[in-house]
C-alpha cells in the first residue's frame, strides 16, 4: 500500500515528507488510517540517534489513532470503519512466558517497536505513526472507547500507559501519596492518572511556575525541589514518585522523600544517573526502579480508564508539517502538553 | 553494675580493656551475662568514624549471646539462667506504626542502636557487646533456641538477619534464583539461608578463588564477575541479588543479571554507588534496593530458622584480646567468616 509520512534521514532530525509502501495485508492484520499521531519527546531522541544508530529513512511516532480501513480473513475483533489505536509496539514473540502474561514489552525474542526495528516477518524497517496508514497484527491493535474525545486520545498510547503501568504496578489507590517529576507529557498524563486512582498527587519542580498548572491537572500543588527547608520538610512523605526526567540527573533529593518501603520509579530516562547515595534505601527500604510502557492489555486497560474517569491528555494540535517547530519545542524542556498531529491535511497524492 | 569490656578511645578504632557502669536495672531489663560476641565489620567502621562521628570510649558489639543473670520485676518472657540474645537495637518508641509493624528498625521516632547512642531514658551512651555484661529491656532481648550450638549463634544477630529479612521481603522460596555479591560475614550468612529456603543460589565474585567455599556453603557455585562472556551468559538469571559489598562499586555489572522484575539489594554499604545506567532498570523493570536488618520477631524468626535448618555461621573463636588483630583482617578485605570473640576470659576483677 502507498502511503506518505514524514521521515528523519539522518541524525539531524529533521523532518521531511517521505513516501513510501506499507506491506500487504497479511491475514491477521489491521489496515489503519492513521487520524491523529502524537509527537512523543523519545521521538525526538530516537531520530537523534541519543538512543542508538538508527536505519534512516526513519517514519518515528507510536502514539496512533486512526479507522480501520480493511481486516485480514483471520480478524475477529475489529471491523472496517471502527477507530483503533497503536502504541509503541507492533508485535512480539507471543510464545514466552512474558507475552503469555500480557506483559509484550519484555517479551523474551523482543518486542518489535512501532518504528525502526526489523519486522518480525519480512525484516522491512517497521515505520510509525507521523504517516497517513499503518497495518498491524491485530493482537497489537487497540479499541479506541467511545466516550473518548478522538484528536486528544493518541497521547495515551504511551505517555498514558508509560505512567498508568507504575502506578498500577505499585499499587497506587485511594490514600496513596505520589510524588511526579516533571510535568511534561509524561508528567501531566502521570497526575491524571493518579489523582484518578485516588491518589494525593504532588508535582516536583525545580520552581513553583507551574504550580496553577499543577493544581488544574487535579495535583495538591507543587513541591519545590531546589527549596531545601521544604523538601526537608517532606521527607517520608511519598509512596511512590514517578520520575519522568529525561535527562541524566540526581536522584538523591528525592529517594529521601520516600516513606520506608517507597520507590522511585524512573520512565523518563534510559542512561547514566548521578551517583546515588544508598543510605535512603537502606535505611528505609526504599527502591530506585525503572519501568517500561505497559503491556497491550494493560494499553486497553488505561484507555478504558481514560474513557471511565474522562481523562484526556493535555494537546495542543498540530498540522504534520510543523513537526520540526514541535521538536524544537520539546529539546527546550518540559512542555505540559502532547503536540498531535492531525494528519487531515497529509494526502499520498500530494 | 560494674563491667569490662573493649573501648576504642577515638577513631584510631584501636580497642582497649574499658571498665565502665551499665545502668541499674529498670523493672522491664534483663541483665545477660555474655558469653559470646560477634565481631561485625560495621563495629569497625563505626569506631573508625567512617559513619560519622562517634562518642567515645565506645564499645562496639551488636552481635551478642549470653545467659540471663537478673530479671526487674515486670519481666515476662525471659529467667534467670536462660540462654539469650541481642542484636542490633535495644530500644524504639514502641508506639509507631513500624514499632506496632514489628518494623523497630525503621521505627519513626529513630530506633536506638545497640551502641553509640543515647539511651532513650537516661540519656547515656549505649555500650555494646565486646564486653562481660549488657542489660536490655526486655521486648529486645531474644530468645536462643536450644538446638542451635552457642558459641555459633552471634552472628545470626546481625549478618544473619540482615540477609534474612531481604530473602523474606523479596519473597524467596523454593526455586527461586538467588545471588549473592561478595563472601564475607553477610555474604556466607545470605548463602546459607537462601539455599536453606530452596533457592538456587549462586555466589558472585571477582574470581573464582571462593568456588569450593561457596560450594561447601549450599551454592551451586560462583559466577566470576570479571569474566565478561560468563556474565553476558547469565543475564536475565537471578530473581533477587543480594549485594553485601561494603565499599563503593559499580552495580551496573549486576543489574543485567537480573530477570524481569528482579531486585537487587544492597545490605552491605551506606554511601555513595558508581553512576548507574537506568536501561537494565527500565527495560526490565528492574529496582535497587536497601534493606536494614531486621525487625525484632524477625530476629527471633531467623533464631527458629536457623534452629530448624541447623544453620551456624562459619564462626573463628578469638578472645577479647585478639579483636585489634580481627579488626585488621577484616579491613583487608572478604573473610568468609566470623570473628566470635569468646567473653569468657574476660573479668571485672582484671
Amino acid at each position: 500500500m502507498k502511503t506518505v509520512g514524514y521521515a528523519a534521514h539522518s541524525s539531524d532530525a529533521h523532518m521531511v515528507p517521505y513516501h513510501f509502501e506499507r506491506r500487504e495485508l497479511r491475514d491477521n492484520d489491521v489496515a489503519i488510517e492513521i487520524l491523529y499521531s502524537g509527537v512523543c519527546h523519545s521521538d525526538l531522541h530516537t531520530v537523534n540517534g541519543d538512543w542508538g544508530e538508527q536505519p534512516y529513512p526513519l517514519v518515528p511516532g507510536h502514539e496512533i489513532v486512526g479507522r480501520v480501513m480493511d481486516v485480514g480473513p483471520d480478524v475477529k475483533n475489529y471491523k472496517v470503519g471502527q477507530h483503533v489505536a497503536v502504541g509503541c509496539m507492533v508485535d512480539s514473540c507471543q510464545e514466552c512466558d512474558q507475552c503469555h502474561n500480557h506483559e509484550e514489552q519484555f517479551c523474551r525474542n523482543g518486542m518489535t517497536p512501532t518504528y525502526g526495528a526489523p519486522d518480525r516477518n519480512s525484516g522491512e524497517t517497521t515505520q510509525g505513526g507521523y504517516s497517513k496508514h499503518i497495518i498491524v497484527r491485530e493482537e497489537f491493535v487497540l479499541n479506541v472507547p467511545e466516550k473518548l474525545d478522538l484528536p486528544r486520545v493518541a497521547p495515551i498510547l504511551c505517555a498514558g500507559i508509560t505512567t498508568f503501568s507504575p502506578l498500577r504496578h505499585w499499587n497506587v489507590k485511594q490514600g496513596s501519596r505520589v510524588g511526579v517529576i516533571g510535568l511534561g507529557g509524561l508528567g501531566h498524563m502521570g497526575v491524571k492518572l493518579a489523582v484518578a486512582m485516588g491518589a494525593e498527587v504532588t508535582v516536583l519542580s525545580r520552581s513553583d511556575k507551574k504550580s496553577q498548572e499543577a493544581k488544574n491537572l487535579g495535583a495538591k500543588g507543587v513541591l519545590v525541589s531546589t527549596d531545601e527547608e521544604a523538601m526537608k520538610e517532606a521527607a517520608g512523605s511519598f509512596d511512590v514518585i514517578l520520575d519522568t526526567v529525561p535527562v541524566k540527573h540526581d536522584i538523591n533529593i528525592y529517594t529521601p522523600l520516600l516513606d520506608v518501603n517507597g520507590s522511585l520509579v524512573i520512565v523518563g530516562q534510559i542512561g547514566p544517573l548521578e551517583e546515588p547515595v544508598t543510605a535512603p534505601l537502606v535505611l528505609g527500604r526504599r527502591s530506585v526502579a525503572g519501568s517500561l510502557i505497559g503491556g497491550i492489555k494493560e494499553t486497553q486497560e488505561v484507555l478504558d480508564f481514560c474513557a471511565e474517569h474522562d481523562i484526556h491528555p493535555e494537546c495542543k494540535m498540530i498540522r504534520p508539517d510543523e513537526v520540526n517547530d514541535a521538536f524544537a519545542h520539546l529539546a527546550e524542556g518540559d512542555v505540559a502538553h502532547r503536540f498531535v498531529m492531525d494528519m487531515s491535511t497529509l494526502s499520498v497524492d500530494e
